[in-house]
């Protein structure tokens, strides 16, 4: 399986009461990318909303070498998250919502005459700024080039591990789209908790039940390897 | 008029859609408090929920010298907002909801099966747990006698200041039930701009315009007599 939304099965599940679609770019048990432009087809024509969730992804799939339709360039695609405080380096709270068309966003209003501004658009009540500082200031910094070389190391460190995974007779579940890698060994519970024992701290995919690993940037070549040589050791 | 809601008018809109009422313990523009008993028997007695919007009073009303009931004391009383953020001295953006049964929680259950707990009660994402932290931390440095000084405290320079206002001819527009006062002066919007130029940045109500004054912990008593000096030079 690819373990991302089967379209046909979408369709069949639309009825007179569905108001929308969402499709995921960047899961986050799989990083998989669902078919966004087939989602985005679809919601066009059944006249519905489609909703990105690239809360992971959003800040990893614009920056791979691959590229892949998951964004506003669809026309059905009309709500996107992408999460600044995940791979965007910001600090959290701070999560997106991007709107194809600002009128989506003022459904959001709440009056609020009793503050200095009339009226917000949010879920949240009283908050600190800082985090939106932080996304803004972050976005300054690396910039798209920043953002392209942080994530392109992460996906080769992936490669990498998928490589040496190979060499024990592991193979992952997909290859790999985003960095998140899901390795299928034999027991995958006791295999985590034997890892455990020796310092590593995986977690494990619901269905099936497998090795998940999120490459992130602080990970070295180094102790990615240290971690390859033991997970061959344990599966031996 | 008292600034607070009139419960035959309450009564009144009630229909058969109605499925609770809200009161305020501790208005925002007034500091005012709803007659949450009545509210109270009102919502029992229709059989409706009754949620108390105590957001500022919460941690105010409970250390005053008079007591009001407003909490779950009244069996009417189904939730409650209290912000530690603001009167309870705790850090952005720490908010309290209480509920009467613990089951009213739990309905606002979302399933997070990917995360290391199976469900979670709350309207926010990620987010960091600093808040909840110091909140904690506060209450146990300050405990009850610790506020019942601060807020005793703020209530005897507001009623210092109402005093002040009065030898100026000033009426506050109710009597300060909460660390809240509004002054009922003529031409609220000048004396405003006149006050700014002074250095005095105050708030205005909505209806009627009236200078609105909020008497914080870190008010001096000296800096309250400065201002009482110079308002009494602007209205004269």
């Amino acid at each position: 399986p690819e373990f991302r939304a089967d379209i046909s099965s979408v369709e069949d599940l639309i009825d007179e009461n569905t108001i929308g679609l969402v499709g995921i770019a960047g899961t986050t048990e799989f990083g998989q990318i669902d078919p966004i432009k087939e989602l985005s087809d679809l919601a066009l024509s059944k006249n519905i909303f489609l909703h990105v969730d690239a809360a992971f992804g959003g800040f990893v799939i614009p920056f791979l070498r691959e590229s892949y339709e998951f964004d506003f360039a669809l026309p059905g695609v009309t709500s996107i998250a992408a999460d600044p405080h995940k791979m965007g380096f910001a600090t959290i709270p701070s999560g997106g919502l991007l709107f194809q068309d600002s009128s989506y966003l003022h459904r959001l209003s709440v009056d609020t005459p009793y503050l200095t501004v009339n009226s917000q658009q949010t879920l949240s009540g009283t908050r600190s700024g800082a985090s939106a500082a932080s996304a803004y200031a972050v976005f300054k910094h690396l910039g798209r080039a920043g953002y392209e070389r942080i994530v392109q190391r992460c996906m080769e460190l992936t490669y990498e591990l998928v490589a040496r995974a190979r060499e024990s007779g592991i193979e992952p579940l997909i290859d790999p789209v985003t960095n998140v890698l899901v390795l299928d060994v034999p027991d995958a519970d006791s295999v985590r908790s034997v890892l455990k024992t020796r310092g590593w701290d995986v977690s494990i995919t619901r269905d099936p039940r497998a090795l998940r690993l999120v490459i992130m940037p602080h990970l070295t070549r180094e102790n990615l390897n240290l971690f390859a040589d033991d997970l061959a050791d344990v599966v031996k």
